[in-house]
Formats: C-alpha cells, sequence, structure tokens
C-alpha cells in the first residue's frame, strides 16, 4: 500500500540542503519542483520555502485548486508574480535568497531584482537538481499506475500493427488507447518508426506504410498523477531473419547487462559501461549513439543520467530507464528499454511488456 | 495560393533590428523563433545571426533534418551546445551578442561566458518579442488549415455530447478527431467544462456527468504545420433557459463589440476596453477576469496581448483571438472565442463555427 505524499518530508530534506547553502530561503519556480514539495499542480506559480510553512504564490486562477492540493503551505494571491515574490520575501524577513539556474530566466531575475532591491541572489547548490531522484512509496504507485496504463494500451494496439499501416496511425491509436484507460496524456511524442526510420533514435511517425521485414520501434509512455511511464519495444514485423534476430539478441543482452549491473552505491555511468561493453565488443560501438538511461518521475527526464560522463550514484528508491540500442542507417534499428526501480537487492524491472523477440503483423 | 515560407525575408527583418541595436550577432534559442527564421522543427538547437548565412547550430540527432528543412541556414554539428555557439561566436568575429531575456537562463548563460570569454552580452531590444506578431500568407494558411481540422473534429464529436456523459470522455474523442483528421496534437490541453466548472476559466475536463441546463465550455484547438488554431464555443445542454439567453448574448455583444474595434493602427488596450464596456456596464465586470485575446501562430499565446494594460497596436497581417467571457461561480461560465485575421478593412473572422447560441444534447 502506498503511503500519503508526505510533502512535509520532501520540504525537510529541501531544508536541510538550505542550511547548507548560505541563503536564508529558496525560491522554486519549477512546477514539477513545487508539485513534488506542495502537491499543487497548476500551470504557474512560485513556492518560497525558508523559516515556517513554506509559501505558495499563485494567480487568480489557481487559489482555490492550491488550497485543496497544497495543504502544507500558505496560498499567497499575486496579481505581478515578481511583485508577489518580492512582498513575499519582505514579509519574511529574507535577505539572501537562492534560485535555481536551470530556471530562472534572465528576465525574471532582472525583474525580481528591481522589485526586490534588498535582496542578494545565488543559484541554488547543485544537489537540488536531484531532489526528486529517490521516490518514495506513493510515486512509485503513480509511475506502476502510468506504466499498466501503457502497457494495456500497447496490448490493445497491437493487432492493428500489420504491413500496409502507417507509422502515424499507430501512434494515434496507441495514444488514444493510453487517454481511454486513464492516462492524463502520452509522456512524450510517441515514437513509431519502421524500417529505416527505425534507425533514427528520435523518429517522428510519418506517413511511412510498415512492410514485411521491418524492425518496429515503439518508445511510448503514459502520466498517470503526473508521473511519467517510458519503455521501448522492438518488434519485427511479419518473419524475423537471421540479421533481425542477430542484432536484437546483442541489444537485448547490453540491456540485461546494464540490469545486472544496477545495485545502490554504483555509479551511473558504471551502468552505462556495463551495456557499452557489449555493444563495443560486437563492433557496433559507434551506432550506439545515446545514454543507457535516465531517472524518470514527475519529469520524463530527470536525474539521474545514465551516461559515459555520468558523476551520479545510484541510490535505493531511484527509477531509471535502461535502453541500449544500435541504429543501422538504412536498414533499421533496434531500441530494447524498461523501467526499473532501483533496489538493495538490485534492479526490479517495472515495466510489464516482455522484452523478448516479438514477431508481429 | 500561399506563397512559400519566406525566411529570408524573416532574417532580413531581424537584420534590421540586429543594426540598430548595437549588437553584431543575435544567438536565438526560442525554438519557435528558429523555426520562424529557418524551417527547423527539431526539439533542441540554436541559431546565430549576424552578417552573412544564418547559422543553425544542432546536435547530432538533427543534422539531416536540419539541412532539409533550413536550406537557408548552414547547419553546424555540436557535441556540447555552449562550445558550439561560442565557436560560431569566434568564427564570425563576433564580440557583441544579444541574446533573448525570456529564454536564457542564468546558467545557459553563465556556460556562454565560460565558454566565449570575450563576448559582450546583451538581451536583445523588446521589439524582438513581437517579430512573429504579422503573419504571411503561408503563415496564414497553415493557421487556416488547423481551424479546419478542429472545426472538422468538434463537428463530428458533437452528437457524443449528451447529459450523462462525462467531461474528460467528449476531452479524449475530441482530441482523438483532431488527430485522425492530421492534427500534429491539441494546441493544449482541452477544456471541456460543463455546468459549475465552467466558471473556471481554466477548468481541466474531469468525471463530472454533463446535465441538462449546463453551460458547456469547449476551448479548444488543433495544431498544424506547428501552427495553433484556437477557439471557444460555450454551449447549453437541452433547455436554454432566459438566464442562459441573456448571459450568452451579453458575452456575444462584448465579443462583436470587440471585433467591431479591431483595425490596423487600434491599441490593444482599445479592443478590450470595447468588449469590457459592454460586460462592466451590465454590472458584470469583475466576472471578466481575464484579457480579451492575444496572437496566434507558431505558439498559442504570442504577441501581441489584447489586456487593458497593452501598449501594442494592431497591425494588418496579425491573427488574434477575440475571446470576452463572463464566470459566475457556482452556476457557470460562458466564453465566446474566435481567431481573427487583421486586414485594412478590419477584422476578418478565421474560425468557421458558428457563435450563435446552439442548445445541444
Amino acid at each position: 500500500m502506498p503511503d500519503k505524499p508526505s510533502t512535509a518530508h520532501r520540504v525537510s530534506r529541501l531544508r536541510a540542503l538550505l542550511r547548507r547553502s548560505g541563503a536564508e530561503a529558496f525560491l522554486i519556480l519549477d512546477l514539477k519542483n513545487i508539485r513534488y514539495l506542495t502537491g499543487f499542480s497548476g500551470s504557474d506559480g512560485a513556492l518560497l520555502v525558508g523559516a515556517g510553512k513554506p509559501v505558495l504564490l499563485v494567480d487568480g486562477r489557481y487559489t482555490t485548486q492550491a488550497a485543496k492540493e497544497a495543504p502544507g503551505a500558505r496560498v499567497v494571491l499575486y496579481g505581478d508574480k515578481a511583485t508577489g515574490i518580492a512582498d513575499a520575501l519582505s514579509a519574511g524577513g529574507y535577505g539572501k535568497a537562492g534560485f535555481e539556474p536551470s530556471v530562472m530566466t534572465v528576465d525574471f531575475l532582472g525583474a525580481l531584482k528591481r522589485k526586490a532591491k534588498k535582496v542578494r541572489w545565488m543559484p541554488l547548490p547543485a544537489e537540488s537538481g536531484s531532489i526528486r531522484a529517490v521516490k518514495d512509496s506513493s510515486e512509485i504507485a503513480h509511475i506502476r499506475k502510468a506504466i499498466r496504463i501503457a502497457t494495456g494500451a500497447l496490448q490493445s494496439t497491437l493487432a492493428a500493427i500489420r504491413p500496409g499501416v502507417c507509422e502515424l496511425d499507430v501512434a494515434v491509436e496507441l495514444e488514444y488507447a493510453m487517454r481511454k484507460k486513464g492516462a492524463e496524456g502520452p509522456s512524450f511524442d510517441t515514437i513509431i518508426a519502421s524500417g529505416p526510420n527505425s534507425a533514427l533514435p528520435h523518429a517522428r511517425p510519418g506517413r511511412r506504410k510498415i512492410r514485411a521485414g521491418d524492425f518496429l520501434v515503439v518508445d511510448y509512455g503514459a502520466v498517470s498523477g503526473g508521473y511519467h511511464s517510458d519503455e521501448t519495444c522492438t518488434f519485427v514485423i511479419g518473419r524475423a531473419g537471421k540479421r533481425h534476430e542477430k542484432l536484437y539478441a546483442l541489444v537485448k543482452e547490453a540491456h540485461d547487462r546494464a540490469l545486472a549491473a544496477v545495485r545502490p552505491g554504483v555509479l551511473c555511468r558504471d551502468v552505462d559501461a556495463a551495456a557499452r561493453t557489449v555493444i563495443d565488443q560486437a563492433g557496433y560501438g559507434p551506432l550506439f549513439s545515446h545514454g543507457t538511461g535516465h531517472g524518470l518521475g514527475l519529469d520524463v527526464h530527470e536525474a539521474p543520467r545514465l551516461s559515459a560522463l555520468s558523476e551520479a550514484v545510484l541510490e535505493e528508491g531511484m527509477v531509471i530507464t535502461i535502453e541500449p540500442g544500435i541504429y543501422l542507417p538504412g536498414f533499421g534499428g533496434i531500441r530494447v528499454e524498461d523501467a526499473i526501480l532501483v533496489t538493495r537487492a538490485g534492479a526490479h524491472v517495472l515495466t510489464e511488456f516482455s522484452k523478448k523477440l516479438q514477431v508481429i503483423g
């Protein structure tokens, strides 16, 4: 059973960072961070975390919703956002405030400096970018539900995938099936990439008709309770040849090796290396042109990153993707992606769709 | 017949601004601005406009697509984005560069300053925020197509709207119908708000079942060729009473007065005032809690804004929405929204759905 979202606990972890930072209050503008720390899910607002109850600033559209969704915060209405923030800083007696440097625009920081003349501004410490990386049980429950919706939708859409059907039609049907099953939306623009198009890791579904002998990459996800699922299944259409089988087995092996490397305390770049070594040794290294995975939560891509350069360390409770791939220009691509939970015992696979090679159509 | 998208003409207008600004080159990071100026529709990149051919910087995913979509630009590959921009500035010999202050983050400006130590940075002049406000004929053709898709989808969904059906199911069906008719997606999360929910201007569709006697606000749009439609129809379910008719007629009158005020050279705030005066004089002023409209194009909300504070002036070729509304807490809301083209003769309505009060269900 999921526990209740403990926004108080999340705020207290941010406060520990605040105490070490030298700032007196943190201004949070990233809406996903605001949702994480308060429960508020509106499309605009600001959160001030200092001493006492966090102050959630919203415009006139959101006062009712904010009061309902964010019982742990004091909701304050603003007309002009920068003025509202300046007033809240002044009311709290804060002289030194931290902000999210990857979210704060030059324009808005200028407006804040004009409105709050006495406040000194500093970027939040780098660790603040990872505050959402370890998930609690209520978050894992949301991700599981998103996965369940997505899996059911793919299963009900599979029958419609056959030679002659175009990629775009499959994408439209799959997204519709996810909505019908309760998704708030797709996690991202669904990738349905067939034949040579599957060799493009970020292909957009188009009018190409699926043909026998194609690899078909389906990279898709659903949003539920604000949380994202993300999974890639690679199918073969019609009949799998030796080349299909060999390439798929190689990517699946890389995927499985990365999975086996997952454990709390392991460097993310070592998980990446576990997958990459398999592909390198088979001579396909340059064709694995992206990282092995990423964190998954309120954003579809969030901390930690699993790449060759990542300094991040896995912790129990992180939810990440493992998604190696090989892309052969002109022929096709294979990507095998699961979402996994990092547990004390290693990787626990959350995704439900089998990653054995499936021939469909 | 639409002419071809004249990205060269658009770049030359930006260059005129560049000459007056004191900067030697403009760095464009807003992806909609990049699309407008080059045709490139990828999800990441940067554009440098100085002397000579504009330089479009993209990562490895997008070199092929950029070369195809942006023939007017020189495509340059980067590994690290800030490094790529610094190298392009250095190659062009630029010592003073402008940036979009509402898009540039504090983090990224810091990275640019570290990588391009000799470059002085300045915010782009305010007029740069309106470079896309006046549409050319190819843009108007895209907007018209988006409107045609949206209208057809609403017409085919109307039959499913009746007492007992929940808001969310209508939203899912309407968005599916738009996709089936060729939309790249909805312009924004479709608003289907019934009864008391229609009193919330930004309601999210939920499980409430539509009832006879409800106002039903349908605020929706489709994306086609990257361009957005945006329209609101307010229906009455079952049978319209005197109160429905009176309130609807008032909002429709405000809408028509604003439409009649549209003309090149007119201040946007005067168009807002034309609608607002009608609602004020009927005693409902405080219940019209938002601006009268906004520009429409590659973004669903762009320049100009039509509000009481707007300093913008209408120009021939602008595409804007006119959308007054009244919201009675606990009872319901009415909003009437058309997209219009500003012509020499005044407002030309682009939306196709009749704004006469319609009783459905």
